[in-house]
């Protein structure tokens, strides 16, 4: 009888494969099972050839392969597929065993799971996953939560494969529940806030300031050398440079409509339901909506083209560090925004979230990578109870110093025409923290004069009256009927 | 045995009492019945004292005292209360027998309901009922969709006691299923737009001109009378004068905290669900949820004051004329994003929605009733298959002369740093979809350079591919796993 694994992988798509060679490579062995078990064989005779995975070609035999506790990994579509695994999985489990689903599961449906799968005495873990298909193969940032008891088991293999920032590993137990796919989904929504802040300054920069393709990404070079330093920013330099065979630049002859596979969604709506604006995410969600509605934006285009967009005027390197400080700023406020939907949802779910570990997962290994995280992880580091992190110290001072060049680009860009959603739904949220007095006291008014809901007088907290405003509605507010 | 009653009535709270007594006026016998009863003896003995109202005291006997086929309607709080009533009242109905729910209750509830109803061959309604209190009792807007044999028994008493605008009633038969409902839920997403709207000109002429609350006053009392006249315009007129006992404007006694009772959280939901950039109506939303976070907006309005609050030092006059190019402006663009929702919802439901008519339906009785709606429904008279509000050609024109003072308005609100989450939303939308080239091919480079998601070459439609941008990335592309 051969070895038996340390580990078993279900999934054999680029992510799952990835994963397995990594953690090949730091001395674990994995027994890889397909439900397409023709990919086990491919997989074996090619990509893993002369390592020391194995195969399984059911589920029965890849159970049998493992060392006790049995540790499985699921790295499957979210959704069904899912379920499907973890019913075929159990009959073949013991109490004490693992199973951990490493795709982008909700994490409703995580709490779910663990619900079903500790009946049976197993033990669930939801992890987030990210780095893409290099992050998988090199060291991914990894996000587990769930239950608690599987994380010794788990960690010596996470905290060898995944990816280090500053000596340390970019993975900690997040928490009980759908913790750890909460705090993965919250990094995909800020991801699509990340990219979409990239496309606004890339857009200003291409339709304002005529930039060549080289020079922006000589701008992107010199934006990554500081503060903005990050995967994204990195890329973007290179793919703003990178030629097609006939030496015309790739990226624009790509399709400007944005796909996506609905965790930035999931962040936009959990806001919702929590009650937390994060209005940076869903206004890039709404932004990738916009950008795939093609015929309808051609037909307004042709309509509505009497809006000329002209150029800028004004001295192109002073805007560009405008539009530098409007990327920072405005990703300062994504990041306040994602941390107070975290902190939001632990309170409602009983979760101990340390935000400068999860800042620090999210430091290494991951799409939303950078220096920035570093800076956060400080931040919470030097304030354990920060309430927000616009309020820090280090973080008030950075936003501080960009307020102009942020301000310019909003206004500018409102002027010439070119949509920047995120940079001014920002700027409008940072406005509207730093006011201590905001214009709702009209919609509490307009409420109880078209609805007899009350309001509260500022004189009076916790107190709430109705007015007949008219003189002739009546003085039966509205308790009941909820309109 | 005295008159059987035309229809029966659950729920007396404010809405409840002021729809019965409207019934009654137009000659309708009603039956109430509340849950608790000492509430009906009340109200037959005060408010519906002299009326035709009769009373019940139980499912029972309310149900025996009505004409058939028995219509029940509810007004009770959304939620298990009106399931319960439902189980209640089934045992007691005959099939054609007609329950309507007039609550704010979720579409998807409705859909449920519907066929749990009909299993007894009872017909289900959800319909939209709005205008609030005085709506109620003078002729609400009324939204009815679910079982169409219902509507030609409920047609006389709905299209009597509704609202009426030039002519026509205010009240029209939506579609199966959940459509009233969710049709009424827009109506509601839209009143959040048109309230949030209207407090950034208010915030904008208070804190940027120093205007006075007569002067608001005086402005909103303009406005109402050209193509911004409506409800919320006039009673927000009315609120600004409003003085308190001591002689001092009430509303600025109001602590600026919003309420919310879902339906604005919902529509933005839905928009989400639907991938419709609904952008406004979502930030109206969060404008609330910013609203009510007092103690980190005190924090941060001390931490973050440095960055002051200038007045404008333009004209004055001139800047309230590009205030309400904005208004209106944006107004354009929310109520386009509103019926953007309903087309694409009605596309997936199979519901057979009649726009014009959802306008006519919305142009009296309701909160946002307006000349405004008189517009859209001709719009869509003109072009009954307009696919946006945006590109009808009165629209159109409409929203090209508001285009100066609107990106002035934005534009100074970002320098003066007051927050304009709806103005700049809208622009951004409205930029967005003008623009036949947004830059979502750079979102489309970056999610194939590091989750190998493949991108449409503009001159290949249809054809998606990857690119492997590192050279040393893998050829696999993400099929299975998506990140």
């Amino acid at each position: 009888m051969s070895q038996l694994a340390d580990i078993g992988m279900i999934g054999l798509a680029v992510m799952g494969q990835n994963l397995i060679l990594n953690m090949n490579d730091h001395g674990f062995v994995v027994c890889v099972y397909n439900r397409t078990t023709d990919k086990v064989d491919s997989f074996l005779n090619n990509e893993a050839k002369g390592t020391k995975v194995i195969g399984a070609h059911s589920i029965d035999e890849l159970v049998s392969k493992l060392k006790t506790p049995k540790r499985i990994m699921m790295l499957v579509k979210a959704g069904p597929a899912v379920d499907a695994f973890i019913e075929a999985l159990l009959p073949h489990l013991s109490p004490g065993d693992i199973i951990i689903d490493g795709g982008n599961s909700e994490y409703k449906d995580t709490d779910r799971r663990i619900a079903r799968v500790s009946e049976a005495g197993v033990c669930f873990v939801g992890t987030g996953v990210s780095g893409g298909e290099e992050g998988a193969r090199t060291g991914p940032s990894l996000m587990p939560g769930g239950e608690p008891a599987a994380w010794p088991h788990i960690r010596p293999i996470f905290t060898s494969i995944c990816a280090f920032a500053d000596g340390d590993p970019c993975c900690d137990w997040v928490g009980t529940g759908g913790s750890g796919h909460f705090v993965k989904m919250v990094h995909n929504g800020i991801e699509y806030g990340d990219m979409q802040i990239i496309c606004e300054a890339y857009h200003l920069m291409k339709d304002a300031l005529h930039l060549s393709n080289l020079e922006m990404s000589q701008v992107l070079d010199e934006w990554n050398k500081a503060e903005l330093n990050s995967f994204l920013i990195e890329i973007t330099r290179d793919i703003l440079k990178f030629k097609d065979s006939d030496g015309q630049y790739l990226l624009e002859k790509i399709r400007d409509t944005a796909g996506q596979k609905g965790t930035g969604k999931w962040t936009a709506i959990a806001a919702l339901e929590f009650g937390v604006p994060v209005t940076l995410i869903a206004e890039s969600v709404f932004s990738r909506c916009l950008s795939s509605m093609i015929g309808e934006r051609a037909i307004a285009s042709e309509k509505l083209s009497n809006d000329k967009k002209p150029s800028y005027s004004g001295d192109k390197k002073e805007f560009i560090e405008f539009i530098r400080q409007a990327v920072y700023a405005s990703k300062i406020v994504s990041y306040a925004q994602g941390f107070m939907l975290m902190r939001e949802a632990a309170k409602n779910y009983g979760w101990e979230l340390n935000y400068g570990s999860v800042a620090l997962m999210w430091r290494g290994g991951c799409i939303i990578r950078s220096s920035f995280l570093g800076e956060i992880r400080n931040a919470f580091i030097a304030e354990p109870n920060l309430s927000n992190l616009l309020v820090s110290d280090w973080f008030a001072k950075e936003i501080s110093k960009c307020s102009n060049g942020w301000r310019q680009t909003v206004a500018q860009a409102a002027l010439l025409g070119i949509p920047t959603p995120a940079f001014s739904s920002a700027l409008s949220f940072y406005d509207g923290m730093r006011s201590s007095r905001l214009p709702a006291n009209l919609i509490q008014a307009q409420r109880d004069y078209f609805g007899a809901h009350t309001y509260e007088l500022l004189s009076q907290p916790g107190k709430f009256i109705h007015t007949n405003w008219t003189g002739h509605g009546g003085n039966v507010s509205a308790s009941t009927y909820e309109a």
